[in-house]
């Protein structure tokens, strides 16, 4: 199994995202800037995934704090934790929850704290393998069998603490028994599709075939593709979806040609403070991911680049999302907060 | 000027555009099983381009035949030219028309048969250079004033003998004054839009952005693209167009979002035999085009891939076709035959 992200006595231990699949190279981030720095740089990636990180981030920078004014510097970890990438409403997420925990706690010895603080962090880890197996559970009965699951980016083990939201009711339904296969969009300008998603199929013996994103509709037309299922960076209130750049397309293609598509993320995904997707923000990364691919130029000098990492599914193109508590559907205002009230 | 293609007493000599823009080499094809294979490399692509190889390959073929038995050797010639691409037509035009001369001239004596056959394909280049004029005249007026152009592949210069087709309409519309800029495609996986779009625009002083293919439905929800302009490598009597892998889906994204969707192509590529797109012969190109990025892997050993380089777009989604004989729109059975029929 793999294991993206944990906890060890020397640091919070991650897979280097940027190095697969030539090297499996694990990085040990040994205080909170070198994690905020991992998140960064994309060592670390996918939404739930960076939770975790964010969560370790402040229980690492706290064991590693003076124990005097520590209010301060929880303030001042958090806030560099929180400047590292905008989209993914998971990082704030974790931030907040460890900061709910520590409020409760700030009266407690110094050691109590840190404590507490770790034994969380490493808690919503654990929870976070839990709800992509429960996810996996309540997805895999939407995977029409016989037909192949089309995905974009990774939503994968390596996007989360274990298992994948997405790649999780893919896994969740071959398990149950499914004859299902993969077709992985390769995800330009990162490539997490053909450098993850391809790389953890294959280890868990799952079909994947890697396309390149524009050959999406091509094959959603050809009438190959039995549903689509992606993961999620943030769910507003009315179902809009902001995810890995391209998302927005295959959702209209597949709509277009009569596919369903399916959105599988954590409840911590949702937003349910933003009316719509308009008010998500979109990181706008640099230009060098577009021009070069592992260090080779493959554009002129100086050539002019837009490189936004995410864009807005509109929830009209969305058939449901699936999450740990049950899947939403249209309407999804309504869906969405019954299932962010229901119990866990 | 761009010279992508011209006849030599050395040769048949192309630009390389599998280097181009690290390199701008030129190759020299010194007989026709070396255009074939320049043709099946693709250091020479785009539709109409090929079609002038193609048109000189034959030239080249019957210069450095034996005078004796000519026709099985200009049988011989064109077959092995019409087996390097099954999806452009413009290769088998430009055989056929050289084919159609030949039968013509065989009675003559062998030197000047071969005189008349360099001269036919040095006039399809310079017609071919003619017709992309043409095509931008007709095509600059529907380019919307002060907004951004969306291209995908390269129909430039490059794709041509010069000047371009849905490159010539971005050209003609700056020609005309018109406050215009171009957002490219990369076009993975040959990355046609970021090596040779970018490339060629720069040249010309044309604002261009590089965008990765999964990228331009965002763009084209955002407001800015007043129109997409692409090439064509054969389009069905009923006006359904093949055209680079990823032209479907932008096709698809301008309807979805009220944006003119404009294919630029000379009348020789249409194929008014084919009643509709199913019937176009898709080639689909070797797995390491995808798996690799000039020579470096980007997708784990033993990836399983698919790689079809062309693509159908059903004519619905077709604003309109713009030939060197005017624009053509739906009902394109009806405006498609008026302008095959009528005088160039």
């Amino acid at each position: 199994m793999i294991e993206p992200i944990r906890w060890t006595d020397e640091g919070v231990v991650m897979i280097d995202q940027t190095r697969l699949p030539a090297e499996e190279t694990y990085v040990t981030c040994r205080n909170y800037s070198e994690v905020a720095q991992a998140i960064r740089a994309m060592i670390v990636r996918g939404a739930p995934a960076i939770g975790v990180a964010a969560a370790m981030g402040v229980a690492i920078g706290v064991a590693q704090a003076a124990p005097a004014d520590l209010d301060a510097q929880v303030a001042r970890i958090s806030a560099e934790l929180r400047s590292t990438r905008p989209t993914a409403v998971n990082l704030f997420w974790a931030i907040d929850r460890m900061n709910r925990l520590y409020r409760t706690i700030r009266h407690l010895p110094w050691e109590e704290i840190r404590d507490r603080l770790i034994a969380e962090a490493r808690l919503v880890r654990e929870e976070d393998i839990e709800i992509n197996n429960a996810i996996g559970r309540h997805g895999a009965p939407l995977v029409p069998d016989g037909k192949t699951v089309l995905t974009h980016c990774n939503a994968g083990a390596l996007a989360t603490a274990g298992y994948g939201t997405a790649l999780g009711v893919v896994r969740a339904a071959v398990a149950a028994g499914k004859d299902i296969d993969v077709f992985a969009d390769e995800t330009r300008p990162f490539l997490q599709g053909a450098r993850l998603t391809v790389w953890e199929l294959q280890r868990d013996g799952i079909k994947a075939t890697l396309i390149t994103d524009n050959m999406a509709g091509h094959f959603l037309h050809s009438g190959r593709i039995g549903c689509v299922v992606v993961g999620a960076d943030r769910i507003a209130r009315n179902g809009d979806v902001a995810n890995k750049i391209g998302t927005y397309q295959v959702a209209v293609l597949a709509k277009e040609n009569g596919v369903p598509f399916y959105v599988a993320a954590p409840v911590s995904t949702l937003d349910l403070s933003l009316p719509d997707g308009e008010r998500i923000p979109i990181e706008e990364r640099g230009a060098a991911e577009v021009t070069h691919v592992f260090g080779v130029r493959v554009a002129p000098e100086g050539t002019a680049v837009r490189n936004p990492a995410f864009d807005i599914t509109p929830s009209r193109y969305v058939t449901a999302i699936i999450t740990e508590r049950g899947v939403a559907r249209a309407p999804f205002e309504e869906s969405l907060r019954d299932l962010a009230g229901s119990p866990a």
